[in-house]
């Protein structure tokens, strides 16, 4: 047996016992008479104690261990002399009588520490030691438990784990496959896919009204930060439901997780439109931790000769509590920032309230004070407090001021991330014009059903049809999505027509579905998590790669196994394909 | 609100209850004043009674119904008139009052019956309607249940579900691989994994003792009956265990899901060597559900001037007993059995143990009635019994005879589908060699570490080196499999270089793992169940297909969503790759 407990399980109630301990030298202490070893396993830290004078080869031999040894030791639990608080093993120590090197180690290159000194490329590199850190491995059992948690919520309310397959079809609608290549079907393939939609859906048709899986998606899309090309979701649909049924549902199952996994009881989770988020956030997914709620200064504003203002489609603004005495270098650092091409703006308006109930502002040449007191009033600023505007087209102007508005709210700390506010988005646009393809794309997917009170508006006005579609957000974050569906083959056959399919083309690539609308297809929809940003979220981080166990760089490779890689012609030829030079 | 109950829920006790329910149209009665549908959801199937009297127009639209339609309908619960005791609902029915038809349906290509009229390649097409079927709508409940239990026995004993990617590294070992071309890296692949191991074993060296997922694997082989290129294992790993450890914890495992799943209690799991399971059934899985041991009659049967058993390396039979009674026809049936190809053998000698003490063999010129008389009671077998018996070469002759066992299990009713005998076999050898290949492959993968005191035979003998492997059968079919992995670099590298590799491809496939065998590996070890399988176990079934949602034909295609399928030459070229013309 390599272990009697673990390192992390003793306490002053096994003084006297004999135990035997596995795991990995963290550091170790050469005080002369005793050579003292902290022992660490998954469950904690152990110390081990040698003494020198009743056991010098013992205590020799373990002079000699580096750092990630691995080592098993028994001897008897003892009470420690200087007791450490700060770890739940901390009163006692093991005196050794008994140890071997299970498994030496060279020299890591970098240290095993809450803080690692080393950079991320390299912990990329070295990915299995860099998870043996506690920050990783505590996100990733807090992801163990929120499987776990979701799982079996689920599972109480009458939901099935349904695998579906990964081997699929590939539709050139919505991101870019990953493809596989078949063997036995020479010059066809198959994808991965991007999400179980279809699947579930059919489900929904066969008569499981009630699934989910948590199940891998893949997406071959250029990487930003925060994205992977496999991802994990949590995929539910239901059957013979209303947008209420699911709202209720799955705001039940976050108020789970955050009350079974964090101890948090989640508030009341209020609800928002699409119009009004973009109204007054300017984003499908304002962060509501705090307010500052858009000022549509444009009536105000306009027309006072200011001729930028003048020109401009809308005149927005935010109120900062408690900026008003932000200095002429943070508002040249604010002006620098929304100029920045991220963000786009072409310049940024100021108002400082300040004491005595005066304003000071960048454009004061056009605006009187008497103005800028009803503006204020418009935003309820007072003294102390900073106007910040922007200007332009609409759908521009909106877009850089939530950027601005969420950068104040950082600088301001009003960003919490053990806050954890709410928000359901509803009434999405059911389609938006795209202007470079010159056609209409589903928001959400082709599958999203419009508003029924909205459909005769399909065939003259395509961009003022709402759907039955919602998202999550938390803190700022779109956690999950989904809709009620379509399951009507003529809704469905018009959305594909809206969508610019020849008839043809989609029978040929969602025949199955919609077939399948002809066999008594139930009313349905549902929703998917981002199972992996839920998780960051709920470890307080806006990193998901720290929350998945082996991510793929910004390239898409996996340095550690160094994946992917040339494969042998003997593969190729047998999948019937060829590499092209590239030049 | 689509309804207030299901269609499984409503009791006697309901009687008197304004419900609403919705499902599907399973199959109405017209009785003149009286129609009757049958509504079906996952749940059951509910009367739904129209009253030509009193509601006419009603009752005429619900005549218009087909089957399968999709139908909402309130009513009242009452009492039934002539209940049906065959149904949980039977006491009950709804006098409809309010109904709307949800969505029409089509007549189905088949009826949707526990018995299907469909052939198995129109209901795969169509699996959307034959996932509506109760054997089928069992078996992913049973399926999903089979999850839940697994992973929160899981989850109790301290395993970590951590996922692991799909996009891995192509390796030449074992079996063909999937592979997904990277756009971003051109010319370069993914492959699918054939199964998490490199994996799981690193998370072991990470310091995660206790890691499990239920994953999805792949595997691009040339499918039977049996096999699908997508398939989902069980997939466990601990650190700082001996083999027992792991042994004691999966046998719980599997007890646990008996229990719960199916309310059985499991006897104890004996072991047997593979050397026994080969000796003794012919097969590294033996069906222990029955015995009829193997019985070597070499000594008995050779050099007695049977030219065949002369020439033979060994002579092996079977006792069946109560099979004394067979005919020459039943006899004849056998005989021609073993000889088709599938089998192999050249023929097959009989001997009938017959009522006063009597034999009569089908080589009675060469065996005296005395000589018959040792051979029966070295094989225990009793008037009434049959004795057959086989020749050849020891390894085929085991082979054929093992089939021949399990053809008469299955003939004399002995193996039983409701009745588990659960086994673990043990101590494989390390590695077999290919003839056709001219070098050793490993038995299990080139992972699997040498018994300890074997490690010496590697270089003189690595044919009679065992390893520290198991497999899990139940009722004669493997469920599960796995080794103490090797954690030593040089035990590793060894290994390699006995399977062929040169230390440069040891390096360029392995290298990340041999490294990490340099950085603290713990001693650990694991198994996989292959789920599909454990669940068609459960369910009775042999046939895994049916406890697949959407599972893959024999040429690997998804004949109901049409994948594989060609793609946009866009794709291949964004891909840097181009099919091949096929002649």
């Amino acid at each position: 047996m390599y272990r009697t407990h673990t390192c992390g399980e003793l306490r002053a109630a096994h003084i006297g016992k004999e135990v035997t301990l596995s795991g990995w030298v963290q550091r170790s202490r050469d005080l002369g008479g005793m050579t003292f070893v902290d022992l660490r396993d998954r469950y904690g830290i152990t110390q081990l104690a040698f003494n020198m004078e009743t056991h010098e080869a013992l205590c020799s031999e373990a002079r000699k261990w580096g750092r990630e040894f691995v080592i098993q030791a028994t001897g008897k639990v003892i009470e420690r002399h200087s007791k450490n608080h700060q770890i739940p093993t901390g009163e006692i120590e093991i005196l050794v009588e008994n140890c071997a090197v299970l498994n030496p180690s060279k020299t890591p290159p970098f240290t095993i520490e809450e803080e690692s000194d080393g950079g991320d490329d390299l912990r990329m590199q070295w990915r299995f030691l860099d998870l043996r850190r506690n920050p990783l491995k505590n996100n990733l059992m807090l992801r163990h438990r929120m499987g776990i948690v979701a799982r079996n919520f689920l599972d109480q309310q009458g939901f099935l784990e349904i695998e579906t397959p990964y081997l699929i079809k590939s539709t050139p609608e919505g991101a870019r496959d990953f493809v596989v290549p078949s063997r036995m079907n020479p010059g066809q393939f198959y994808a991965l896919p991007q999400s179980p939609q279809t699947f579930k859906q059919l489900l929904m048709v066969s008569g499981y009204d009630r699934y989910y899986q948590i199940v891998r998606c893949f997406r071959d899309e250029d990487l930003r930060a925060d994205r992977q090309p496999e991802f994990t979701q949590i995929d539910c649909e239901m059957a013979f439901v209303e947008q209420e049924d699911i709202l209720n549902t799955f705001e039940s199952m976050v108020r789970t997780l955050f009350k079974e996994v964090k101890g948090i009881d989640l508030a009341a989770v209020p609800r928002m439109t699409y119009a009004d988020a973009m109204r007054y956030y300017g984003s499908d997914k304002p962060d509501i931790r705090f307010d500052m709620k858009f000022q549509d200064f444009s009536d105000k504003m306009k027309n006072k000769g200011f001729v930028i203002f003048d020109n401009a489609e809308v005149v927005l603004g935010i109120v900062a509590k408690g900026a008003g005495n932000y200095t002429r270098k943070q508002l040249d650092e604010l002006t620098e920032w929304v100029k920045r091409p991220q963000i786009g703006a072409k310049g940024l308006v100021y108002c400082l309230c300040q004491e005595g109930g005066t304003f000071k502002s960048s454009v004061d040449k056009f605006y009187s004070q008497e103005q800028w007191k009803e503006i204020a009033a418009q935003g309820d600023a007072q003294q102390g407090d900073l106007i910040l505007i922007l200007s332009g087209e609409l759908h521009a102007t909106r877009k850089q001021l939530g950027e601005l508005r969420l950068h104040l709210g950082n600088q301001l700390g009003l960003r919490n991330p053990e806050e954890f506010k709410s928000l359901w988005v509803m009434d999405f646009p059911l389609v938006e014009w795209n202007e470079e393809a010159q056609r209409w794309f589903a928001m959400h997917h082709p599958f999203t059903s419009p508003k029924p009170e909205h459909i005769a508006l399909l065939d003259t006005e395509p961009g003022a049809v709402n759907a039955n579609a919602y998202d999550f957000v938390i803190n700022g974050v779109e956690v999950g999505g989904g809709s009620i569906r379509i399951h009507d083959r003529q809704v469905q056959s018009r959305m594909f027509e809206l969508l610019g399919f020849t008839p043809e083309e989609a029978q040929e690539q969602f025949g199955f579905l919609l077939n399948a609308f002809e066999y008594g297809a139930p009313p349905h929809g549902g929703i998917a998590f981002g199972f992996d940003r839920l998780c960051s979220l709920f470890g307080g981080a806006d990193n998901i790669r720290d929350f998945i166990a082996f991510p793929k760089n910004n390239s898409g490779r996996d340095v550690m196994i160094d994946a992917p890689s040339v494969i042998e012609k003997k593969q190729l030829d047998e999948l019937f394909i060829d590499v092209k030079t590239v030049d």
